[in-house]
C-alpha cells in the first residue's frame, strides 16, 4: 500500500476535496462571465469573513506579497513606523520596513512572549503606521489585537495586521476594532492551497498612501480594477475558484462556529500534549487556537523528530523556526481540520517518541484530548 | 445540454487534463520530500526550456510580477534605461520603469510595428538596461530578439526580455543570444493556469543589482533558497505540480517540434482569416506564431463580436487592448492547442460574422487553414 500522508502543519493546510475539485476545472478566461460570477461571489464572501465594509484586494502571491503591499503602499522612505514582533513573522514586518527605508522603531519581544498594549502606549506616538501580528505562526501566540490596535489608533497611527494564519480561525473584527489593513493568505484557515494574498484597506489608509515604488502591489490600481470586477493583472483563476468554494464552506459552517471549533481543537491538542508529560512552548490559553508549539524532550532535536515522522510515517508536523530550530515542534490545527486530525497528530507524536525511546506518559494523550474537546459539545 | 466552452485567447490558455489533475492532488508541504522531488524536476525542466545555464527563479505571481522583479532588482532611481515598445506589454515596461524612478528613454513604435535593431543602435549607449518584448500579445508581433539583443549588448547594457507569451512557442535562446533576464508566466505556452512567474537571471545581472526597495521579488533571496530546493515564501504548491506536468509534456513533444507546431498553427490561422476576406493586423509572417490579430470588418465593433461569440456560443476570443479596443480581435494559438482549435476558432468567426450580416467569403476558411497546416506534415 502506498504510504498515507497527513498534513498537520500551520500552512499550507489540507484543502477539502470540493476545493481541489474546483481547482481542476477547465481554465476559463478572467474577463468572461463564468469567472466574473465566481470572482464577485468570492470578493463578497471575503468582506463577510474579514468583517469589513472596506474593499478586500486580491493578489496572485504568497501571504508575504500581501504583507509587502502594506509596506509598499503606506511607507515612504524616512516615515516613522513601529513594528511589534515576538517571532519570525513579526520580524518579517521589521525586515520589510527596513527594505523600504522606514525610520523603524522595532519593539521586539522574546519569541513566544505575548505583546502587551501598555508597552506600545507612548511608543506609537508619531508613528505613521503600527505593524502587528495577530497569530504568530512561529510560536503559537495569538495577540490581543483589539487592545493593541486601540492604543495605536489613539496615537493616530494606521494599524496594519498580519492576519495570515488567524483570519477565519480566531475572532478578527476588521471594522469593529478599527484595523486599517488586514492581510491574509489562502493557505491557512481559508482552506485553499497557497498562491493568493488578500488585503483589506480602509479609507483612511487610502488617504495616506506613501511614495515608495510599486506596481504589481499597487492598491489603487487593484481597487479600481476590482470595482469593475476586473483585475489589473491575470488572476490565478483556479485558486480563486478554489477559494470561493472554501469560503462558501466556511460561511456555511458559520464564522462563530469555526472560531469555536478552532478553540476546542487547540484545547484538545494542548491537553493531549500535557497528558504525555510534554511541555508547551505556546501559551496554555484559549486564544492560542491556531498552532500548538511543543518543547522537544531533552536530548531530542525536534528537527529529527519531524523528519522521522515525515519520512517513516508520512506525517508532516512543523519544526521550529529561527533560533527555535531543533528546540520545538509545532502542530497546526487551522482550516479543514477536525478532532480526528488532533488525535492522529497526538498518536503520531506518541509513536515517534516511543521509537526515539523517550520516556513519556503512554496511552493517555488521545483520551485527554477527547475529553477536552467534548467538554463543549455534549449531545 | 450545457453550453460547451472554447478558450482561444492568448492567455490564460487551456491546460491539458493531466495538468489540471495534478493540481487537484491533496496539498503537500513545500519543505517535504514529496514536493522537493516535483520542485527540483520543475526547476531543471525550466532551465531546459529557457535554454539557459542560469538559475530560473520562480515566484507565486502573475507574469507582471516577474516583469516587476526585473525592474525592482536592476533599476535604481535615476538609472538610464531604454524601453522598446510597440504595444500594451512593451508600454508596461515603460510604466514599471517610471514607477521605479528610472531615467527612461522610451522608444515607442506605433502599436503593431516591428522594432528594428538599427533603431536602437546608439540609443542604447549609456543605458544600464534595455527592456524588450519578445511576443507583443496585444498586437501579435514577434520581435527579432536576437538582433535587438545583440545591439543592446554591444552598447554594454543588460538585456531584459518579456518572454511571457513567447517562451515555449517560438525559438528563444536565453544563453546563445546573451539575454540577461527572461521573464515568463505559467499561463501561455507553458500550458498551466495563471499564478506563476519565472525569471532567468545571468551572472552579469546579479553583479549589477540596483538599490530599489524589494523583498518578495528579491532575486538573491529567491536564488539562495532555491539553491537548497527551498523557497523564501510558501510556493503555490498545486501550480508548481501542474507546471511540472506541463513542462514534461512540452519536453516530450520536444521544443523544436513545439516551435514548428506553433508556426504551422499561426500560418493556418492567417490563411483561414485571409480566405474569409478579412484583413490581418498582425504581420503576415512565419514568426507571428503566438496570436493572430484581425482587423474587425468596417461597421462592426470588435468588442461586440467577441461578446457575441462568448455569450451566444461559448467561444472566447480576445478583444483589442488600449486604443485598438473595438478595432481588432485576436485568436490566440499558444500552448495546448492544435489544428482543430484553429478550425473551430475560424468556424466561430465565420458563424458570428454571418450572424452580424457581414459580407465575407463563406465556406473557405477552414479548408484553406487545413491546406496551410498540412503543407509541412505530409505522411
Amino acid at each position: 500500500m502506498p504510504e498515507k500522508r497527513y498534513l498537520f502543519t500551520p500552512g499550507p493546510t489540507p484543502a477539502p476535496p470540493e476545493v481541489l475539485q474546483a481547482m481542476s476545472a477547465p481554465v476559463i478566461h478572467h474577463r468572461g462571465a463564468d469567472f466574473r460570477r465566481i470572482y464577485e461571489e468570492c470578493l463578497l464572501r471575503l468582506k463577510e469573513i474579514f468583517r469589513t465594509e472596506n474593499d478586500v484586494l486580491m493578489f496572485a502571491a504568497s501571504g508575504t506579497g500581501g504583507l509587502e503591499s502594506a509596506v509598499a503602499n503606506l511607507v515612504s522612505p524616512g516615515d516613522r513606523t513601529l513594528v511589534v514582533s515576538s517571532g519570525a513573522f513579526g520580524e518579517r514586518w521589521a525586515a520589510l520596513n527596513k527594505a523600504y527605508g522606514a525610520d523603524l522603531d522595532h519593539l521586539a519581544y522574546e519569541w513566544g512572549e505575548t505583546p502587551a498594549a501598555e508597552d506600545i502606549r507612548g511608543r506609537a506616538d508619531g508613528a505613521k503606521v503600527v505593524f502587528l501580528t495577530h497569530s504568530e505562526t512561529s510560536t503559537g501566540v495569538v495577540a490581543d489585537i483589539q487592545a493593541l490596535a486601540a492604543v495605536a489608533k489613539e496615537a493616530g497611527a494606521l494599524v496594519v495586521v498580519d492576519g495570515v494564519s488567524s483570519l477565519g480561525a480566531v475572532p478578527l473584527e476588521t471594522d469593529l476594532w478599527g484595523l486599517d489593513v488586514v492581510v491574509t493568505g489562502s493557505q491557512k484557515a481559508l482552506m485553499t492551497p497557497p498562491g493568493l494574498a488578500m488585503v483589506s484597506v480602509s479609507e483612511e489608509a487610502y488617504a495616506r498612501l506613501g511614495t515608495a515604488p510599486r506596481f504589481y502591489y499597487d492598491w489603487e490600481k487593484t481597487r479600481k480594477a476590482q470595482a469593475k470586477l476586473d483585475a489589473p493583472f491575470t488572476p490565478a483563476v483556479p485558486l480563486v475558484a478554489g477559494l470561493n468554494v472554501a469560503l462558501g464552506l466556511l460561511l456555511e459552517e458559520g464564522l462563530e462556529a469555526a472560531f469555536d471549533r478552532h478553540a476546542r481543537l487547540g484545547r484538545a491538542c494542548r491537553e493531549g500534549i500535557k497528558a504525555m508529560g510534554l511541555e508547551l512552548f505556546s501559551p496554555d490559553e484559549e486564544r492560542s487556537a491556531v498552532v500548538t508549539t511543543i518543547v522537544s524532550p531533552e536530548n531530542l532535536d525536534s528537527s529529527r523528530l519531524v523528519a522521522h515522522l515525515r519520512d517513516k510515517h508520512g506525517v508532516t508536523l512543523a519544526p521550529g523556526q529561527g533560533h527555535l530550530k531543533g528546540k520545538v515542534f509545532r502542530i497546526g490545527h487551522i482550516g479543514y481540520y477536525d478532532i480526528f486530525d488532533i488525535t492522529s497528530a497526538l498518536a503520531a507524536v506518541e509513536l515517534a517518541l516511543i521509537e526515539f525511546d523517550i520516556a513519556i506518559e503512554r496511552g493517555v494523550a488521545v483520551g485527554r484530548a477527547l475529553e477536552a474537546y467534548e467538554g463543549s459539545t455534549r449531545v
